[in-house]
């Protein structure tokens, strides 16, 4: 059994106060309810614990009855840090889940061959990771804006979610990290701390996370028509 | 006097056969007269030399009809490489240029606020460089698609254009690579070769670059309503 966990728990800080950008309206449903959508609709997912802010629920549910989901689903409450989100949503699954896909609700355009991929590689190495190649020529500075370096970006990659865990890696990982009291920003993070190889899956179609209002027009050209359902 | 040299000579590959991203229509104009118009109308440019490929002179006397810019123009064909013609851009500047503003023909969107202060920059300190901080949590890879180590983003950027010289400063830079054979992507790193500091200037509107077709919705977006003119 698949389970996906969507992170939606965030405070949108760069979006501005009084905004929560997973409820921006992006071709006529709220940003997250795309999100939600693209797993409830993938092949190899098989229920989904959305990790919200306390007194959001009803906000979700509505979005519930606006999409029809086809798959059982599960609200939980996250905590102040990601981290601790993530940690609350893998209390939430079903004890049948074997793997975890974990993913920004605010990641509205991920594919159902990304997932697909990344879960598939999870399977063989225990966890993977949705990431594209940097493509910007990077330089490192000297701290006092001033170019220091050109960056070799040959083995440089951004990663993205999914990030995929067989169950036991992913617990066992964040189990480590919340012991040594370690703040981690994504998932692999942790996986690296206690020495389990992470695969990079290549997502070759756009697989933006919407970080300020100026990405929805954006986003919304890359969800096309869907449309209201 | 500033000049701008817009490089329009590249082959586009990442766009497929057959498609010169250039002349991708965005809101009823050719990317490239987007480019062209933005430097036209700022402030601080007096002329502005275009590098096309060879062939092309037509399509872009077309352009100018179109958009009947206000500043003095030049074409000149570029080279096989991004650096040679750059360096026929700089050939083809007026002999009273002392400020030389270094564009991507695909970069449409660069703010007034940007180039003014690039120039501004480069003035002080002999180059300068438009430039985002990274925000993508980036991995390097062991060379077979698996999870290395997280990098360390705090002191990286991500360089786009204008890129802006103090102009003996970049013929001196160009030069140099030239006489020992070297391969460069960008015209900082020649400045880098040379000993010579480079000013990062934190551009904080979006400022993208075409690189494919999915681009161009995002990129119309920022253009907003200019229109036909």
């Amino acid at each position: 059994m698949n389970s996906a966990v969507i992170v939606a728990a965030g405070s949108s800080r760069r979006m501005g106060p009084g905004t929560d950008k997973l409820f921006l309206e992006v071709n006529g449903l709220p940003l997250v309810a795309h999100t939600w959508r693209r797993f409830d609709a993938s092949s190899r997912i098989d229920e989904i614990v959305l990790v919200i802010r306390s007194g959001l629920e009803k906000a979700f549910l509505e979005i519930a009855e606006r999409i029809r989901p086809g798959k059982p689903y599960r609200l939980v409450v996250g905590g102040a840090e990601r981290q601790e989100s993530v940690w609350n949503g893998l209390n939430a699954v079903d004890p049948r889940c074997r793997i975890v896909a974990i993913q920004d609700g605010a990641r509205a355009c991920t594919s159902e061959a990304v997932i697909v991929s990344t879960i598939a590689r999870a399977v063989e190495m225990g966890a993977a990771v949705a990431a594209q190649r940097v493509t910007d020529t990077l330089k490192e500075s000297d701290g006092e804006n001033r170019i220091q370096r050109t960056v070799d970006r040959t083995h440089l990659w951004a990663v993205q979610t999914p990030q995929v865990f067989r169950i036991e890696v992913i617990r066992k990982a964040l189990q480590s990290v919340r012991e040594k009291g370690l703040s981690i920003t994504d998932d692999t993070a942790a996986c690296e701390s206690i020495g389990q190889p992470v695969a990079l899956v290549e997502s070759r179609d756009p697989n933006p996370k919407a970080t300020a209002p100026g990405d929805l027009p954006f986003i919304a050209s890359l969800l096309g028509s869907e449309g209201d359902a």
